[in-house]
């Protein structure tokens, strides 16, 4: 169930049954030459509504934009600062809480968002407390890294091996390849490939990373791939969402 | 051209020739018994996608959340507080600039967001300026409201007169039915609908508006109006966003 | 009554009976070669004393400084930045609601004033609701524009007809004469006006509108025109301030 | 010269000569049973104008409302946060600043505003050497406060003795009665006033000053003593203002 | 007791029979040629912990940086911005008042620090009253400056007259001497020394006190002279402590 | 070297042979029935100390505060939000790059604060080139949690195996208990202790570990066991700094 797709009165009547919702969270940043600046967005959403099919939960629209400053001296990038990101998320919990959700579950798809997303949450319990929400002490959030899920990081490690990288990876392309057949680019890419530098400020990550890739080779990405990769998500995270609104 | 569907080296190219962007921006909120809660959002993407191919402009991920702090009493809502909006237009902003957009040329579908867009605009330029950014003084944003187009406002008359309303109108429920025949919803509306009285808080709004139709008679809408309207706004904002970008 | 002239037990009085306040709001901007640079803080102001008088509503100090930052490449103007004038605003009405102020009528001045006036009072109701105010639900804002009643403005356009333009008008410069008369200015004004680009940053008003005037010709302004302009703004103010506070 | 009444040319002109500027800062706050609720803003901007014409200087609009969360417990009462005052100096003197304005004197009626005031004086120091303005390291802030003039407050404790008080004074009483004579009030004081009780939240205070008056008799305040009292303080601010702009 | 070295369950013991706290606040800046950069935390520190002995009141961690934003020109100074140090000190009474603390002494070692943490305090009793605390109308907070103590005043006179100076002065000195002697500084002094010229910004600030010192001595501290200064602070602050929390 | 007890020529000659800096940030928040309040920030000043020493490396004031909302429902803790957290860092970050320190190593004792400080660090490098410092592009900042170090892992595994636990845990009570021998509690410990339940807001937290301990059993600390992981510490953060300031 799409919240976007949904009327009032309908969100309401999955209230009744429920007060879990899924939000997918990605990001609008370089993914070297040939992955899309919505790499992050475009999976999180897909593999979110997939899980909010496979669990009956509503699914929020996607938050496009993350936190990527580091990612800013490559052409298209759009951040937030960790400040703004802050209220962001700060704005959309406390509107959904309002409503008597109590479960957020972000299927976040950019490895850039995971601290700033944590400060956030806990700057939101607290203001939910101070607001005196009825639900404020029930309000529980959770980050599920798509790319992070056991199954997926196996499958990227055998298909890939150490080409996987940590920016711009063959597994995150091949699901924009499977999502978005009609957007798979094509460019040389410089064989060697630096890996293993720290992140700093945007000036400093290009200088190390000069194409935008971080050890990766995307050029092994197949559609095929990406479905696997996709359903496996999927069916990961499912889970993962269904122990977190039903704690045994 | 998508920007979440381009890479970093293709945005690159494109601003050798081109310094414009369009930036969808909706709400997520409800709209009446029948109306999606992600109406604003799905008619200003939508549209905006149209208006970049008519252009070949290139287009921004959509904001999907805007300001609708009066539509918080109805489940579903989520809204931005005017100065969380600030923010994530000026970061918006601000990113595309460093990359040497200038001129942005917002597609809007919610009415509550023209006041905040506005006071962000003047927010932004001044930031800019703080920054010095090289671009800084030729940076420009424009709103482009796709249900005030006047071919758009002219045909709505014409289908629906006053039944139009002001929330949760006709016109704008067509273009959605267009845009996802699938999500078309029945429900029976009260043939009585509250009109004419201002907005103010949250729970004012709602005890005037109880289903949150403000005038309007939705059960109107067809998916073929929508087409009709979608079409004659992408026209206009086409024609409106070439004059922005080369102002004679 | 005009608030700074009254004691506190006088406002304890004037709640017993009314919970209406009007506010005056200007800014402190260029007004053209002639104009002078509190023009819309002493319009405002006047015409809100004048209707605090018809009205028998208590009348707040003026705002003097607005959202003008469009202006500031010319020397002497003053502005807030939306996101403090938003502060600003949600400072007055929050210390007034808590006295019991319900009604909030601002006059104001200036354009540039109303996108960021209506962003914070969307900002204010929902901050009300934060604090859990009494009253929080009963709190409604709205803005009278001296210059856009429509009384007013078919008299400029009697006056000046195209001449009225839209900044450092006849009109607005006729109310400061009317009030000030010993600060009537004299310059010589270039013919040719510019008019009719829209606004964005302060360097590009300025080289668009190099004297300060937006297809104005404020040598037209006679006091005697001000005073007409004068009555006829605080008697349309008026009844819009009684019909705010005392809804049918 | 009054800003306000004064044309953009005009204030270019005034730059070319001086970078001085006044700067009247009052409260919007009870004054006990019979002091204005303006009294602060109404005494300092009548001493910084008398100061401006004295010593040529220019007199920008009156700030008039301060920090005054203190008095928040009497209807009337209007206060900014500190923080949001910070905001508001800091644009003060930027949008001035920007113009060429180096030496900012707050002539200030309100001794809540004194803290702040540095504040506000420290962050936007900063501020400017941020935005790195060609002047940043010039800019200069003093506070001059009236009632603490040495003459001044000879006078009044020669005048009241220890019924001066420190809050609605009968020198800051006079000083309105001899501006506004048409708004002396009269009301039954109890002989018995409290004082001593250091200055906390609101609710405290007014526990603790259930009229509130601080240890003060404002009936001992007449007209004329306002007179002397206005032309000491004029007279000491003058010299004080004349030093700083032109230090030995 | 200190803070840091008790456990939960002895905050709460405490708390059954005081609601009391010390909290020192210094700063981290330059203090001349021989002043240790922490001169401010360090002499704070250690009168606080003294203070606390001498009346069994629990004494919070130490605030090591303040406002020095003045002092900027010389490496090694940290600083707060006002407006970062009003949320720094909001948060720490905020905290501490939920816990059931309401009076707040803050043992403070630095000038620079009393405007803005007066401003502070006001923010923060009316953030406690919009969070609604069952204590908030109790919260009380009081600076005690320890060089301002009347007879460490006294005593700075009589040892050093004139050569006390304002800044990097040899009574604070000497505290520093006392307490970490191991640490004592040498280097040759001008004769000469700035001094009476006001705090404006930092570059400023390092025109005019080219070595940091402001008219002082500090070559005439020594290690019992400290100890002296350091007794008589902490005598004189005990008894502002239990007068503080225990008013008659 | 120790910033506090060093004057503003020492920093300036250290500086013309290091850009590198150690900062010891902590919490004070509960430590369970035994731990100290302080523990956090009493770990990370003694191994950042340690760590100086060993390196030669200038170690700044500690942070005794840290972000530790989730600990609010117990007596004692004082915690940031994130966001005044973050403006505390970039405020601290900010100051001494001014100087010309590039290279931030933060000593963390608080695994609450990870989150945040990634996100400052984001906040701070963008913040950093907007002020345009000459060394904007060379800051990097890096974060050394003491408890995380391999070898200090690995003894705490070997001496208490899961009873080690995740907060309260005998490794940080027993490095406390090391370095203040006369600060050792003592208090009866349940047996069954909760774990493994995820962190959301302070109230869940207190429901779910009632004593404040997460699956530790901190009464196998011993002072001797601090001292050996107190050394191991030492050991592996000065390897850490030293890679970080001079990468191969």
């Amino acid at each position: 169930m799409l919240l976007h797709l949904s009327t009032w009165p309908e969100v309401e009547t999955y209230l009744s049954h429920s007060t879990g919702i899924i939000l997918p969270i990605g990001s609008t940043e370089q993914h070297g030459p040939t992955g899309l600046i919505g790499t992050d967005a475009i999976c999180a959403e897909a593999i979110a509504r997939g899980t909010g099919e496979a669990t009956h939960a509503i699914v929020s629209p996607t938050l496009n934009v993350g936190m990527a400053l580091h990612h800013m001296a490559f052409p298209g990038t759009i951040s937030f600062r960790p400040s703004t990101l802050i209220n962001v998320i700060t704005d959309y919990i406390t509107s959904l809480a309002r409503h008597g959700f109590n479960k957020f579950f972000f299927i976040n798809g950019h490895g850039g968002n995971i601290a700033t997303l944590k400060a956030a949450f806990a700057e939101t319990y607290a203001h939910l407390g101070d607001l005196q929400l009825p639900n404020a002490n029930l309000v529980q959030c959770q980050v599920g890294n798509w790319f992070m899920c056991r199954s997926v990081y196996k499958l990227a490690k055998e298909l890939y091996g150490d080409q996987e990288g940590s920016h711009a990876t063959p597994s995150e392309v091949a699901v924009t390849q499977y999502l978005y057949p009609e957007a798979i680019k094509q460019a040389t890419l410089s064989e060697e490939v630096a890996k293993g530098y720290p992140i700093y400020g945007a000036a400093d990550f290009r200088r190390h990373y000069p194409d935008g890739r971080m050890g990766s080779n995307p050029a092994l990405a197949t559609p095929e791939h990406g479905k696997q990769l996709y359903e496996l998500a999927v069916k990961d995270l499912s889970q993962s969402y269904l122990e977190f609104v039903n704690p045994t």
